[in-house]
């Protein structure tokens, strides 16, 4: 038989990679002494931190309260909350010295073994019984960066997809019975709110329902539940898809899945009911007509309503941006060289004409008067002598080569902004602005007052 | 003999105590399952994000880079830094299962134990050593905010003074040995204008030298490096002492004293020279007349200069707030009810006379129009459509109780500002506002852009 040629097909460039990107970007480095936790280097840090700030910033809108709770607990907490014996392979366990007698005058059994923590609820739950709660009180609503663990296998360990040590906007609701659809649906509308705004596409929701055998609770509290979920759902006027029977034994959840650059899913958000951890934290609100408020219902009946008594909180767990890192690695992949501007760890660069003193200290005025265009990030901050930053994040090159060659050093690590001086400037106290990092939907900001205080007199973006 | 009757002497206030009053003002709370780990509650959460974002804005000024650094890092690390061998019975080990064989499909040795981090220095050396240097790039300057565990003994612990787990404001410089003098004026400038706006009095410092036996590096070395410490300590015009022979086995140090509500000393801040690490982290940079360069020196031989060669960075541990935890009790104890407005937890309440959905909405509206006055927390965030805040806390009193009990109970808060609105100021699109929260001292900050905006056509502060 005769062969057929091979045709030659045009490699295709291989697809984005975080972890090729984000070190090649100096965004964050690995080591061999921590394996799965990332170290964020400088820039990296910078976009890790304006991503957790807007979440603050919106938390005020839907009244969360951030809190900082404990990285290790004993192991009787996991005990009472169940992970210790569900959770338990995933988990880091915690020693002193003491408990294995190293350490002398150390009290016997003061060092029972703690549990490094892989997810903030249990702490969440801590707090909501460290005081009496009315039903006036709720929902009362929760949010935590703190660092968690999970004791990955190395042969899963991926970036910043997958690691040992990762964050999340972790956020839990107690509310009433009767909160829940209205809490599903503002929970909803931030995951949207927020998506919008880091711009990386369309999502998808999936429902997962009542398991058929092993799950608590009674069945008329899972339609209830599941009822809410689904209007919320369909309020949200986006599709959504059923997965029969995927709830976990405790409760159903909504999750929102992002497609990645190459259009593989990622889980990121989600929203989950919980009926069982209130429970085992003994968690309580005081109302009147307890039953019917347990049943999520009201009552005009006054003698019902003339007696108060304990009921037990719903409580939701809640995530926007999932792990951030795992939100980062979906936007170095997608962004890589062409971050949204109040993203970009490389927003301004001011390159100088040569290195006199004179151009230097103009150069870092230059800075200081950026910079300051807008000097309140601490609100009512009074100390207006002090040297403060508005976040905008301005580099200097300040070193002796050629104008041509730090232009295109900018150029290529992506600056939004280029501002050039030279000892003309000086003269006439002005720069020279190159905005061609910024594209054209980004001209707006370019607009914005912060730019215009120190862009009075120049030219405007093309 | 005569028994003297004893005289009756008034009874002091007991002094202020953080731990009862943080507990009172519901600022943080603790858990038996946590012993030596604060829980923050939203307002003491508050104090502690304004207190390192102050530190995070004066960064950029002081030319620091924040980095994000793992929490566990293996045994081997802690054994090349030496912690292993001198610090462990303060350190918490940690393990997962599979090191115990508990989990399946692990490899042998994957999970070799961890040491759970009680100081950044080591992962900063990996972050320096990630990378080649020249000494142009020189210093560099690491802060990090990780949060931080040390295994204190029961007894030690005393609420935010001795925790098992705190945080720093923890910065590392890496530097030339030139430069030396010059980081460490730098370092105590920035000690002294944060603790001018932390309003805490007066402090010590505190020079530490040369042990008399044990000790590593040159005798010459030692001897530059206190000169250096010398020279910048004279020139801050304030007292110090000296602890002669009081330095760590592997460089001199400079502390900062600060006293307490009682007189009672407490060492905060802290600027250490460090030898050691950066030889058993093999750090290095290229520069030219290595030899000199090794000894802080610098030469105009052109032949010197013509040969480049590895030198290794000195390393200055530095830390302004110190523990921020501590530093949180230290304030609780000073301000208690008269936290500087910037800080207070509590800045402005609305208080509506009475709880009308008409009068509810409008004082949501209150609320944002006072948190949108400076909406540009995120530098140059486009999304102006989008509910931002100023970082101003603002909070809603509309339970349907008296307006005299509601604002007595703000009073009683401390509040700021106490707005009350009534269904009058619907209709004049208004605000009566009381200031009566605000000392002399803070009327300044009314005066601040932010509330004049929403203060125009109001009386002004008494
Ligand atoms: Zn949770
Ligand atoms: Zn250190």
């Amino acid at each position: 038989a005769k062969k057929s040629t091979p045709t030659l097909k045009p490699l295709e460039p291989p697809p984005a990679d975080h972890r090729i990107i984000g070190v090649q970007r100096e965004l964050f480095t690995t080591s061999k002494y921590s394996p799965g936790s990332a170290i964020f280097l400088p820039n990296g840090t910078k976009i890790f931190n304006r991503l957790t700030n807007f979440l603050r910033s919106q938390y005020e809108h839907y009244g969360f309260q951030e809190v900082i709770s404990p990285t290790i607990y004993k192991k009787s907490l996991w005990e009472k909350s169940g992970h210790w014996e569900n959770y338990a392979e995933d988990m880091y366990s915690v020693s002193g010295h003491g408990a294995e007698g190293k350490k002398e005058d150390r009290q016997v059994g003061e060092d029972e073994e703690y549990g490094l923590k892989p997810m903030n609820c249990p702490g969440h739950c801590l707090i909501f019984a460290s005081k009496k709660r009315s039903y006036r009180d709720l929902p009362i609503r929760y949010a935590d960066f703190s660092p968690l663990h999970r004791n990955e296998l190395t042969g899963a360990l991926s970036g910043l997809t997958r690691g040992r040590r990762f964050h999340q906007d972790d956020g839990h609701i107690f509310c009433r019975p009767s909160q829940i659809r209205d809490e599903i649906s503002k929970s909803l509308d931030f995951v949207r709110q927020a998506y919008g705004v880091l711009g990386l596409g369309s999502y998808r929701l999936a429902l997962s329902t009542r398991p058929a055998d092993h799950f608590i609770g009674t069945i008329a509290e899972w339609d209830n539940a599941e009822a809410a979920l689904r209007e919320s759902l369909n309020s949200t006027q986006l599709p959504w898809t059923l997965n029969e029977g995927d709830g976990a034994f405790y409760g159903p959840k909504i999750d929102i899945i992002l497609k990645d650059s190459d259009g593989k899913e990622h889980q990121t958000a989600t929203i989950q009911l919980d009926f069982q951890l209130p429970k085992r934290f003994e968690l309580e609100y005081q109302a009147p007509a307890p039953e019917l408020e347990q049943r999520g219902m009201t009552t005009n009946d006054s003698e019902l309503l003339a007696v108060e008594g304990s009921v037990t909180p719903v409580m939701i767990h809640r995530a926007v941006l999932g792990s951030v890192e795992r939100m980062m690695a979906l936007m170095i992949e997608r962004y890589d060289t062409s971050w949204p501007f109040w993203l970009n760890p490389n927003q301004v660069v001011i390159v100088t004409l040569n290195d006199t003193p004179e151009l230097v200290e103009y150069a870092l005025k230059v800075k200081k008067t950026i910079q300051s265009a807008d000097n309140r990030t601490t609100a009512g901050f009074p100390y207006s002598n002090l040297p403060q930053v508005n976040g905008l994040s301005v580099a200097i090159d300040n070193n002796p080569e050629p104008l041509k060659k730090k232009i295109a050093d900018a150029k290529s690590k992506k600056f939004g902004i280029i501002v050039v001086v030279g000892n003309k400037n000086i003269d006439q106290q002005n720069i020279n602005v190159d905005f061609a990092g910024l594209s054209k939907s980004q001209y707006d900001v370019a607009n914005h007052p912060i730019l215009q205080t120190w862009l009075e007199g120049q030219s405007k973006p093309k």
